[in-house]
């Protein structure tokens, strides 16, 4: 799968550098709005092609697929460019706003035979493969617990005055959509939808900084905390009445499990490469067996996470778009 | 300050294990429906007296007060017995089920000039006092998360279709009054009282097996999670825009503090002594001192927090009671 990226963002740099790692997939250029830029970008990361044109993008009949790392509200309108000039599409987390829009994109996708893909790391992981594998021994669930709270170094500038993307809710920023998603998915890929959901988040100049999402499965609670305002040790722990399991670090790389039973202890770490490897791999293995039906399987469930991030942020008011043009 | 304790579970042996350490303080006997069980547990925990009845225990003018750890819903009887029978008082936390009838009991030890506390041991640590000192280097304070989830053992013959008192709603049992209190008095010494509060409990057969406590202070939020239905590690964490501070271990005992800041980072652990030591040696000192002002201070405190309790099972309609005979 021969990829273009769009963005220039360190998320697109750190998916440059694990993509290199996967064989199925080979990064051949970069869009920006700016030449230079996308010809710096380019050369930086060791790129050959550099656009600032999306129609020669789209002409380009090298390019099999787009990753999308631009803001959250312009992931639609890019996405659904793409996807009507027939390239398959890689959109970074979180996939857009809105459910309705998703759903727009996917149909598209179908009826242009398209991949459509979301890049979310944690949950291709192997430590992910090894809590699904080892959840049964923990008994009847009765807690769930993830904390991702990361201090961004915008947050300074939010203070100062300024507002930059990651907090800006014109660009569908905030804590919920860009840190708590990976606590979310992590969640959901585990027990599904919930029954209902809450989210308390604190509110400064129309975005959420940071938040506690309250996910209630009937028999048990879920909580995901999302900060970017401020830091903390975060974790991922799935609590049993026979046991625990507990990934102790970032949410997005899911790192160091620990689980614990009456019967059994053990600590394993098998998440060994770049923490964006293995959802390449996925999105690479899937484009080379042209399996459609599990990418729109997977993208439905992209599409669920999102109705759990849309219905926390209708909450509270915080009215995020998707750009149209 | 000559004690007699009322109860002969765990949590007496403790006390009796800790008072012997603090030198204001003396275990001169203890009190059970039976004189064989009294008996038996004097002689084991190296107390001289023992008593089954009541009226002899407050007529025996060697007792100055007495430490009640009976079942959550006997507390607020048995206290008031023993108020207006002008012996003063410590309650094992919780103080009882419901604000109104703690209110009773602080008006009557202060019309008979009497002590009244509540034994809760993380508040009283060296180790809080270490939080205390340095929050304010957190910078804005945005999330607090607190975590005490401890199996218990009384779990499997509750699941075998037993009703231990922990988990009897007749006897005010549960996973909030018993483990979570921990977490909400810590977050209550820090911040005062909510603004508004949410529980989410995990309900068995009447009772919170665990749950999730969203406390919301407007500029920030705060969670605390109590389980004894399941373990996973426990931990208290507050965290503002500029360093965070965290408890590591069971937050009865808030044991391994870590402070980060941008320009600081420390690890102590001043609790060094037994957990309950440091709240028996503050009822010690405020006996010795008849400092009552300070007391009914402590206690109406202790009646916020319980305000807090209150509000959470009422939210679920757990319908918790104190009994009055």
């Amino acid at each position: 799968m021969k990829i273009v990226t769009v963005g220039t963002g360190m998320i697109v740099e750190e998916f440059i550098k694990a993509a290199k790692q996967v064989n199925t997939v080979e990064i051949i250029g970069s869009y920006s709005r700016s030449l230079d830029r996308a010809k710096e970008f380019s050369a930086k990361m060791g790129i050959v092609k550099s656009y600032d044109s999306l129609s020669t993008l789209v002409d380009d009949e090298d390019v099999d697929a787009i990753y999308i790392a631009s803001p959250n509200s312009l992931h639609f309108m890019q996405a659904k460019y793409f996807l009507e000039n027939h390239k398959h599409v890689i959109l970074e987390k979180p996939i857009m706003s809105k459910v309705e829009n998703a759903k727009v994109l996917l149909d598209l996708a179908k009826k242009n035979n398209l991949f459509i893909f979301e890049a979310i790391s944690n949950i291709h992981t192997p430590n992910f493969e090894v809590i699904k594998e080892n959840i049964s021994k923990l008994g009847n669930i009765k807690m769930v617990q993830a904390n991702y709270s990361q201090y961004s170094s915008r947050f300074d500038l939010f203070k100062a005055g300024e507002v930059p993307n990651v907090f800006n809710p014109a660009f569908s920023g905030g804590s919920l959509l860009d840190l708590n998603i990976y606590n979310i998915q992590l969640i959901y890929h585990l027990f599904g939808l919930p029954k209902d959901s809450t989210y308390f988040p604190n509110i400064m100049k129309g975005i959420d900084t940071s938040g506690i999402l309250v996910m209630d499965y009937g028999e048990f609670k879920a909580f995901a905390v999302g900060a970017k305002d401020s830091a903390s040790p975060s974790y991922f722990t799935v609590q049993g009445d026979e046991g625990f399991i507990t990934a102790t670090g970032p949410t997005n790389e899911l790192p160091n499990l620990h689980l614990k039973t009456k019967d059994e202890e053990f600590k394993v770490d098998h998440n060994t490469k770049h923490r964006l490897y293995w959802e390449i791999e996925v999105f690479g293995d899937i484009f080379a067996r042209k399996d459609y039906d599990l990418a729109y399987k997977k993208f439905e469930e992209s599409i669920e996470v999102l109705g759990i991030l849309e219905k926390s942020w209708k909450q509270n008011n915080l009215g995020f778009e998707d750009r149209t043009e």
